[in-house]
């Protein structure tokens, strides 16, 4: 950090008033917000974020599928330093899932022009189309295709339950744009985010230093025994897809704390047929999702589950099909990126803990491309996808305060990235 | 048994005739029969039967909750050695379980007026109303109320599905009968039945000779915890209802195997919230069914099953609630009408084995107060409430000769039942 930018904060109440006008948008009971993509929600939100933007003197462009970022030139005409994340929301979401990042770049762009402080390379603010994959899937569908690993012309065909294509709605609300996708590579890439998650709360700590996107597999089992009387089939005889269940659900919590962190097992689903009090399930379908930062140790988990789960139906007397509902590979960001976060938190007195998210974010479509991290706040009581999401405002500034040292750190070409 | 009925038998040709042609009435897809009490079904089967009872010479009697009793004369005007069981189905049902009761015991009075014989003591055969309890609830409805284990009338006033109710329903099929309820005590009550369960065929024995009916206890456990998002939340801060009902489920069957038999436990329904692959579960609700034919043991069952529950909750921060949704107290039969029923499958050349039946019959009821016990013979799968249900023929006739021989004994008073 050069001795110039030392001093440098943004402005906390500048800050809190964009993510009160904007949780205006979409205003649901609770202090919630429901802004599903390309809906006349993101609209109202979209264009009010572009006329911020506008107002901060940023050059906005739109591309075909809506993404929109908000350039301020540097001293040179380099790649661009990126920062940024989505504005939709889910259902009943809160105010500070993806808004946060979009809105703190605002902040550091609105900060630095206070300061009339130039940097070497452009610094970019963008939002994401349609990251949370409610009303169209998959999820992180405009970054994905920003970074060129979903193709743009089948996510523009894609639709809603009603039927209504994103094309469509891209073009109703105004957001086609003409610039071409997969064609920018950004200099870096930093997101900050809510961590949606308990642990920096639980710790005492403001900031995460993310260094990795776990990877994600869901498995369905489905075991097939036989159905009879609860009363008159002795234990030896029963082929009892309930207790499989059990044996699944009880399993992915040994397999966790036997593999230890970062894995985690969650069993969510279960459903079992007929569900009569009084008679020996004849099938159960259960669902694991399974996550871990390293790839081979997800396939490991896998690999025992799997086994696992063949065990129980050979001994119980059972069919299974094992099926793969979905399979993410970890991300890993770039290590500088991550200490750089790490080194200007603890520059600005802020705790600070390198950790890996448990969610998916816009993040992981860059990291395949260009130097890649994320920076986390702590989110209360851990709770996310819900109208009671909230981040206390000291914890808002010093991220965001992070993210600002951060990307001028970047864009001044102050860590080496080559 | 006396050496004049040694070598008396049934005639299983005209017992299967009967059984086919009741077996016509409510006849459903795959050999199956739907007779719910007090149908129009009901009504034609009770008919026939009731034809039957006329044409072989007995005495009909129909009482205020409809139970029809055909008696035959003795040649003393003691108290009735009576059979029986019920011709009401389940809404899939086959055509064995409880008509067999009811036939096989117009079987023996038909063969015993082929020979001319005559009893010291009279001979009844029975059929109760509503023993299924899947129109009208409870089931056993018909012989709790004859026995006066169950108030008329309460009963008379339960309903249907569709607000009919039973009094109604007993007038409109005529057989809302005049005979006072809770004044006959039989000499003894001895019910022939299908197993409903594998054990007599997977053991390859042809008769049961039943010395009680397991106790039976219902538990619904409820667990409440905290929905949070299946990545981001470390396993040491989850408190997850799924896991918790997996313990229930595996406890289930260890505590079963632990305390060995006739001790079964059976997790049959498992309901999750919010039931998604990637949100803990904040609530799950788990039914346990445990039956034992030892008070003491089933007693020790619910402690230990209890304990466990607690202690889950407690180890992973939960609340729990613990429901009893139904308890029956085991029923133990008459160890002398036990005996009786070994030695004449013996007698008959039939392997035999005292066992406990799973399930509830209308036997249960006359228990408390008259010698009473069943036979059962083999389930072919051990299928029940099924339109598969089947029985051998030759099961279905060594079955109903041990009957004959049996009531043969009993009614003249051959067995010291003082």
């Amino acid at each position: 950090m050069s001795m110039d930018t030392n001093n440098l904060r943004i402005n906390i109440a500048r800050l809190l008033d964009r993510l009160d006008q904007l949780a205006q948008i979409g205003k649901i009971d609770g202090d919630g917000v429901c802004r599903l993509a390309l809906t006349d929600e993101d609209k109202a939100g979209r264009d009010l974020v572009c006329r911020w933007m506008h107002d901060l003197g940023l050059d906005v462009s739109v591309d075909r599928v809506g993404n929109v970022i908000g350039t301020r030139a540097g001293t040179e005409d380099g790649p661009v330093v990126l920062t940024g994340s989505h504005i939709d929301t889910v259902g009943t979401g809160g105010r500070y899932d993806g808004t946060l990042g979009v809105l703190a770049g605002l902040e550091v762009i609105a900060s630095m022009n206070d300061m009339d402080m130039q940097t070497t390379l452009p610094l970019g603010v963008g939002f994401f189309t349609n990251e949370e994959g409610v009303r169209f899937q998959p999820d992180m569908m405009g970054s994905m295709v920003h970074q060129g690993h979903l193709p743009l012309d089948g996510m523009l065909r894609s639709k809603d339950r009603d039927g209504a294509t994103l094309d469509g709605e891209l073009n109703r609300i105004g957001y086609a744009g003409d610039v071409d996708v997969d064609t920018m590579r950004a200099a870096a890439f930093v997101e900050l985010h809510v961590e949606q998650g308990p642990v920096l709360e639980q710790r005492g700590i403001t900031i995460g230093a993310v260094d990795s996107v776990q990877g994600l597999l869901w498995k369905q089992i489905t075991f097939s025994g036989t159905s009879n009387h609860a009363g008159t089939t002795p234990m030896s005889l029963r082929h009892d897809c309930g207790y499989a269940a059990g044996e699944i659900a009880t399993f992915g919590r040994h397999l966790a704390i036997d593999m230890g962190e970062p894995q985690v097992v969650t069993v969510g689903t279960i459903l079992m047929e007929p569900n009569l009090i009084n008679v020996i399930a004849k099938q159960s379908i259960i669902t694991v999702d399974l996550r871990n930062t390293d790839l081979t140790l997800l396939r490991e988990a896998e690999a025992r589950l799997d086994a696992h789960a063949n065990n129980i139906a050979a001994s119980e007397g059972l069919d299974v099909e094992i099926e793969t509902l979905a399979r993410y590979d970890p991300t890993p960001f770039d290590q500088r990126v991550v200490d750089l976060i790490t080194d200007n938190a603890m520059t600005l007195g802020c705790s600070v803990r390198q950790m890996p998210s448990g969610a998916g974010h816009d993040a992981q479509a860059f990291a395949p491309n260009c130097p890649t991290a994320m920076i986390f706040v702590p989110s209360v009581g851990g709770i996310s996808h819900n109208v009671a999401e909230y981040t206390e405002a000291d914890d808002l500034e010093a991220g965001t305060n992070v993210l600002l040292h951060t990307l001028v750190s970047l864009a001044n070409r102050e860590t080496d990235l080559s």
